[in-house]
């Protein structure tokens, strides 16, 4: 009988709080559906750590910059409820666009400096409508703990954060990408590349690595790191580098001298799809001790 | 031994904890402090529909669009605190500015359309702030029902819409304003009027008084009630008034023609002292009739 499919917010939270009522603490992984491996992980670690696990499967109409990758956007609604099943998933919240937004949204979640770089920068919009309609999850499910992918690394920044200064009783876990086997990060959008395609797309993967590389072997100038990196790219008439860029884990905002634990990001376009992944890092203790020597005057 | 004041989110976490865990519902006012009458019939009207009683007081930086208001804005903590005392609050909740904001904040609220008009045209920034601070707090406490006074009204239309359009789940309580015999709604701003500014204070809910009756008496021109009544005011040098204007209460736009209930909202300057105030009115059934045909080409 497990999962049970539920459209309402009334409904969901009826059935949050008889799970409450039986004592049991409730994880919530929230995602657009079209689930792959990756989220098969995340749901698993989320289910590890509660007594009823609540996904949600919404494409939010308010994340997307364009309205060519909305409605490209793949749908396999069926499909994710049988993978939920098999993962022991008590809840599926699957609510339609007019029960999230029963008139035009007037109140967001402004980001901030958070969205300033790496997709933000490239993506107007797009995480004032990812931190509205995780806000309004959190509200309508009130787990004890919500997991997100580290693929999406600037998305978990602004969770981490909107949670923090917005009091909003929950922990947040941050849940390791899973990667093909030549590196690729999985996500939803693999689905439409070619075979040519997929072919050049574990690339940006590996630009990030030696980029990372680098750093953990004691490069700490963040423009010299990038710039090798991105160089490292085949030149492929298929690709288009869109950023890889160095940057603090929490604040998201670019590093020039590297110091300590950083964020190697980036976005290629493969054809006519769009993808991201990054890697964290951090340089050894000689190499940070130099670099704080090198910034400090005395 | 009532109320206890508590200064830090966990404190006031664990006594609300304890009151939920006796089965009491739990009621809410935030406020500025510096409480005057107008908030302690806000508070005895949420005393009767609750067990436990939250009131903050929390003079939110984020809000003030001018630092010499927020410098100048009135501080009363000890008095506050025996005010509530006298009105049965159970909790006061007097944070310190570093316990709300550890951090500049990188996340707001932003209210969107809804600061457009009003207040929000001549106060950049504040409802985005005021919105901010009202979820914090309404993450924090926690209530059942929390309740605003409709002398703020904007503030009251954005709350109301940030609850519903962010699923927070809590009721909101609109609590009538409180005058003064000659019509001044009370405010904790009014301390700062000279007897010369307070004798011309009363003008502005005059003014507002005069649209209401005529749009009550069947005008359902909006422009030229709010001119009519703007004119009404005395012409002091002491006095400038900011705007009178006409707006629908819901989504704070500007009506042209009335044709069902609205809002009738001014804010004036006095000396130095800004004054705001607003009735809520609505057409007689004919007028409203004749604006729909009129409006209408069938």
């Amino acid at each position: 009988m497990r999962p049970v499919l539920v459209e309402t917010v009334a409904a969901l939270r009826t059935r949050v709080a008889e799970a409450r009522g039986r004592g049991a603490t409730v994880g919530f992984v929230p995602t657009m559906g079209a689930l792959h491996e990756g989220h098969a992980r995340l749901i698993e670690a989320a289910r590890r750590d509660c007594g009823a696990l609540v996904v949600s499967i919404f494409v939010n109409p308010l994340q997307f910059d364009r309205a060519d990758d909305l409605a490209r956007y793949p749908r396999a609604l069926d499909r994710d409820v049988e993978m939920c099943r098999g993962l022991g998933v008590d809840l599926v919240f699957s609510p339609p666009v007019t029960e999230m937004y029963p008139a035009p949204a007037a109140c967001t979640v402004d980001p901030g400096r958070l969205a300033d770089h790496l997709c933000g920068r490239f993506r107007p919009g797009h995480f004032r409508g990812v931190a509205t309609v995780v806000l309004k999850l959190l509200n309508i499910v009130q787990p004890d703990t919500a997991s997100f992918g580290e693929k999406d690394a600037q998305q978990l920044a602004i969770v981490r954060r909107l949670v923090t200064e917005f009091n909003v009783p929950v922990a947040i876990a941050g849940v390791p990408t899973v990667r093909e086997a030549d590196g690729l990060a999985l996500s939803s959008r693999n689905a439409r590349l070619t075979p040519a395609e997929r072919a050049l797309a574990p690339s940006l993967y590996r630009a990030l690595r030696a980029a990372a590389d680098a750093i953990e072997a004691g490069e700490t100038d963040a423009g010299a790191a990038a710039r090798d990196a991105a160089a490292r790219l085949p030149a492929d008439p298929l690709m288009r580098l869109e950023y890889l860029d160095i940057v603090d884990p929490d604040e998201v905002q670019p590093v020039r001298e590297i110091g300590g634990p950083v964020l190697v990001a980036g976005a290629l376009w493969v054809g006519g799809t769009r993808l991201i992944d990054n890697v964290r890092c951090e340089p050894p203790a000689g190499a940070r001790e130099a670099a704080r020597a090198r910034r400090s005057p005395s």
